[in-house]
């Protein structure tokens, strides 16, 4: 028996996200599958970030045991061959037996990307939000420094959500432009339940000018989802990287 | 009656390429259906290039004859709210009726994308073409320098084209690398039929070793399609460009 980490990348346009569903297509659904057929064994992958349906990933982890005598690092190599385009293995390798992806320290890394000019680009859709908006992003980083660290996010989550405790650090939120692409980099050891969109939300807001950087305090301080910007659409959004403390 | 001109953007995926061709679903057709409709009169576009099935464009352009009181400006924000997401009309201005796409002195850019690691990435699979095959960049740029002029380049010309004069001048070739990302970017008034993928396919195997750059020269002077490197697929292809003298 071994445990096996997989490093996954995958275009969540045709996805209802990572986890799990009945009569829904997932990432967690065709990984337990693909692999179940491969090794020959009923196998269930545990996941380090539950992705949202539409989220994309550089690098989103998970791991499971098997009694496979196939190598470890082999495994990513025989999955790329089964799996849908949308959906590739980056890396695999065994880890120990009780290493487990979420309950590792770990840095992660997302990104929300936006195009800002006239006219949609189709190429970059499925990837980006696009707004014809003319944003000012020096105010968006000026309310980006406002939630770095740590803080109570309750207004920034979900409403859905069923967390007790909403403090949460965010190590970095950085905005940064190159040419007509604003992206939305948040680093953190953990985020709310669409946190990341709703902090996109509302720095879109900010750049529009319907909410200045200063305001951030206060809709931190209220608690109030309904102070906090719109829930930014889902395709703008990717996991980067998850860094674990061994790395 | 008046000229517009269209500026065009599109995900080649979906569609059998640029040109109007009866059953299937093609730029051309979307285009002459949306207008049609929208100006309430028959339209039918005149296009700059001729995309094959699966090629991207972030400018290509084309023109029609309009008996509307809409202001050419306008058109592109009308058309974008009936196109599907995968086209999108970047700008729309009025031109002097005798202005044609393909009888004006103009310089195309298209772009060849190589993702170059050892996973494939699903984000960028639909754009770029993935080889694990680990290229040799400075062998490519030097290859490319040779085919940089003008030539008879019936040797990278598609053995279905009818055209009788194969001597075009490539502006610029050049191979740049970002990362895992390689591009090839070839500039020119004109291109023969499939002649910037089979160059991408013989720098491809440059780079793979299979060629030499000094092979450049005989496979130019053979004449023969058979010696060039393979047609390399469509969706790593993008129009980029294309500038008229008088922009």
């Amino acid at each position: 028996m071994k445990r096996v980490r997989l490093k996954v990348a995958y275009d969540g346009t045709n996805y209802c996200g990572w986890q799990i569903q009945p009569n829904e297509v997932t990432i967690e659904g065709v990984l337990n599958e693909t692999l179940s057929e491969l090794l020959d064994e009923e196998i269930e992958v545990v996941g380090a970030s539950r992705t949202d349906s539409g989220v994309h990933a550089d690098g989103n982890y998970c791991v499971f045991d098997t009694e496979t005598h196939i190598p470890a690092e082999k495994i990513a190599y025989a999955m790329n061959q089964r799996l849908p385009e949308d959906i590739s293995i980056v890396k695999s390798e065994e880890v120990d037996s009780d290493w487990h992806p979420r309950y590792q320290n770990s840095m992660k890394t997302y990104q929300y990307t936006i195009i800002n000019r006239d006219m949609p680009d189709p190429v970059r859709r499925l990837y980006t939000y696009f707004t014809y908006a003319k944003l000012d992003v020096d105010k968006m980083k000026e309310a980006a420094k406002y939630l770095e660290g740590e803080h109570d996010f309750e207004a920034f989550c979900s409403t859905g959500s069923q967390v007790e405790n909403t403090v949460r650090t965010i190590e970095s939120l950085k905005v940064t432009q190159n040419g007509d692409e604003i992206a939305i980099i948040a680093k953190g050891n953990g985020f709310l339940y669409n946190m990341v969109r709703i902090i996109a939300g509302t720095l879109l807001e900010v750049g529009e000018g319907k909410l200045e950087p200063s305001d951030m305090d206060d809709i931190i301080a209220s608690k109030d989802r309904g102070r906090a910007g719109k829930t930014a659409v889902a395709r703008g959004l990717r996991l980067v990287e998850i860094k674990y403390d061994e790395n």
